[in-house]
């Protein structure tokens, strides 16, 4: 018998998406989202939820773009700053040390040292409830050399992602390569 | 200098979803889904996106309803089976021997051996390209005691779900918890 928690927002593993973003002063800025994820293959797409009340909110609506930025386990720190503070109280990139980096295919920065980095115009908005849901189509993916594997694609291992724990609000790494999908579950031949 | 990779779907980590439904005869059916999440907090909703091929998908349009499994760790065989295998071909529960519940909310199965289960009423359909994004508005969360920690909530490390690598067409699991959130990045008390 499974326990009933009632309606609960836990679906795991959630992200750790920063979401880049420029506001009306041209201030470039980061927002922590854990309510998101890539939502279609063609066009690619990621859909990525923010509260009206939010400082990112406004800038996505007026610049009709964004960035997801993946920070890896060495900028945990940087990460959980992003999701305390405002943009519209101080400069997070300034504050941070981070390295502000203007896309050159959409109108929105991005941290050159997160590992990952996807670039997005705004392609659909989605009023929920709390939340509005912003669909980005993915105009490019830009990957550090480092998180590349042998066929020159990030491996999930290599970017070292984060992941969010809403049962005991914290953070987790991603632990070990368990086997590869359409792999482990075909039948076994009758042999 | 980050490398270009171009329009590509990597957001890590992706969830490994298995979303339940009953199709026109009936049949339970199991999907895996990578492309989903948490996408409102009210009312609490959650997003999983299929192509119009699926077997899923005119099931979840014919029922108004869908559960979504997380499977944890010792059922990599059966989440991996799950995105190989077509409900219009097999029985997946049968198949694989696992315990169908019928949810006494919404009119969906889902399999009692995995650790957590979202409860979903159809909310929203947005068609986005290759893939349907339905949107669920979750009516209840089941969990099994195993996974709920001292205050009665599923933490990510007790639940330990898979999540999906595209890079290397991969499954990991979740590592160490390495912080707890709204916490590690607050600014130092000047002391």
């Amino acid at each position: 018998m499974k326990k009933s928690l009632g309606p609960r927002t836990i679906a795991y593993p959630h992200p750790v998406f920063l979401v880049g973003s420029y506001d009306a002063e041209g201030q470039p800025n980061l927002a922590a989202v854990a309510w998101g994820g890539i939502c279609c293959s063609k066009p690619p797409m990621v859909a990525v939820s923010l509260r009206a009340a939010t400082h990112t909110h406004g800038s996505i609506l007026l610049n009709r773009a964004f960035t997801v930025c993946i920070p890896d386990r060495a900028h945990l720190r940087e990460a959980d700053h992003v999701g305390i503070y405002s943009g519209r109280d101080r400069n997070k990139f300034a504050h941070l040390g981070l390295t502000e980096v203007r896309s050159d295919l959409v109108d929105a920065p991005y941290a050159a040292e997160f590992p990952l980095v996807l670039e997005c115009r705004l392609a659909h908005v989605h009023e929920l409830g709390l939340h509005t849901q912003f669909v980005g189509e993915i105009l490019d993916t830009k990957a550090d050399e480092a998180a590349l594997n042998e066929k020159g694609f990030p491996d999930m291992g290599l970017v070292d992602p984060l992941a969010y724990s809403t049962g005991d609000s914290a953070y987790y790494v991603i632990g070990e390569r368990v086997g590869g999908a359409f792999s482990v579950g075909k039948d076994q031949d009758p042999s």
